[in-house]
């Protein structure tokens, strides 16, 4: 199994998390994407969308970190991690939206300004953020994972772009219930990190 | 069923469509959302992100487009619509994955600044937008649905801001597979269009 793979990027990191949770070995090929870099015809070939994450699995080529999950999960993990039954799975895939949406374009991109000089308005991007982190702090007021009574794809998803918010100038500790949440997604058994965390 | 629901949301429309390809009644509760209107309580206990739409399906609530898509398809559709297996579920996920960032962050955020006078970036917008579309219209020079042999929710899910990208000034006769991709999902039987296609 290959992952193209950044290592600075949170979506590949929920990849490098999820594969270390699953006990799941892998080839890492680097990639580089970084803003000047040019995206080679090879690499286009493997994902016209030319991002990082993408997953050479014996053949089977799956881009997109979301996607990479749900094929991880369904292929190697179990019930635990993506439930088959229409609301348990429903539960998953909100999570995996707020992930796709404030997390990626508040969180993410924030932190993408202040440490890549991406050029997107910080101040909105941080709005943006704070609005997912609000939502996800309500919500782990009274859960402790976000889509089930325990982690699921939807934990390993939102994780990266939200324990990563203060290197895009967010503090968590106005969110309390979302530092506890961080706190047992560390204590997973076999989690790894990432720099920056 | 209740789908809270606004007329010009291309998101509220993926489920109005779903639903009318698959047959399934529901009532339709009015909610506006523009730019100036306050979200009610009883709103934002329904939905903690304050965003349309909503599914109540005899008191199961699941917000998010996204995960609307995929309960319904796995509660009221059947495979065709949402495969079960790693490889086939995955090739939904991953336009899944593209309805909501080139999609919803390109086309759509262009549209809703040509329609709705909200204060992003038209250029970049578009210019994401239009990365997504010439994706698109690779795939579907070899391929006459997105992620299968026959129409999934990944179609379901990037139709709408693809067909209203003209909506945010892009023009889509450059993109000549997309426009047949686009006169297949009008001729499915059920079909419903929404204002602006």
């Amino acid at each position: 199994m290959n992952l193209y793979d950044m290592e600075l990027s949170g979506n590949c990191y929920k990849i490098r998390l999820f594969c270390a949770l699953l006990g799941l070995n892998y080839e890492s090929v680097p990639v580089n994407l970084l803003k000047g870099q040019p995206k080679t015809a090879d690499f286009l070939a493997v994902n016209p969308r030319g991002q990082v994450p993408v997953l050479d699995d014996a053949g089977t080529v799956v881009w997109d970190s979301m996607a990479i999950l749900v094929y991880l999960a369904r292929k190697y993990g179990n019930e635990q991690w993506l439930p088959t039954e229409p609301e348990p799975l429903a539960r998953v895939m909100q999570w995996l939206a707020v992930s796709e949406n404030e997390l990626l374009y508040g969180l993410a991109r924030a932190r993408a300004v202040v440490r890549f000089n991406r050029p997107w308005d910080l101040a909105a991007c941080q709005e943006m953020g704070r609005s997912g982190l609000a939502v996800l702090d309500a919500h782990l007021q009274r859960n402790r994972w976000l889509a089930a009574d325990q982690p699921t794809i939807a934990d390993i998803a939102c994780y990266p772009y939200v324990a990563l918010a203060p290197e895009g100038g967010m503090a968590l500790n106005g969110f309390r219930s979302v530092e506890k949440w961080i706190a047992r997604m560390q204590a997973l058994p076999g989690y790894i990190a990432m720099p920056g965390l």
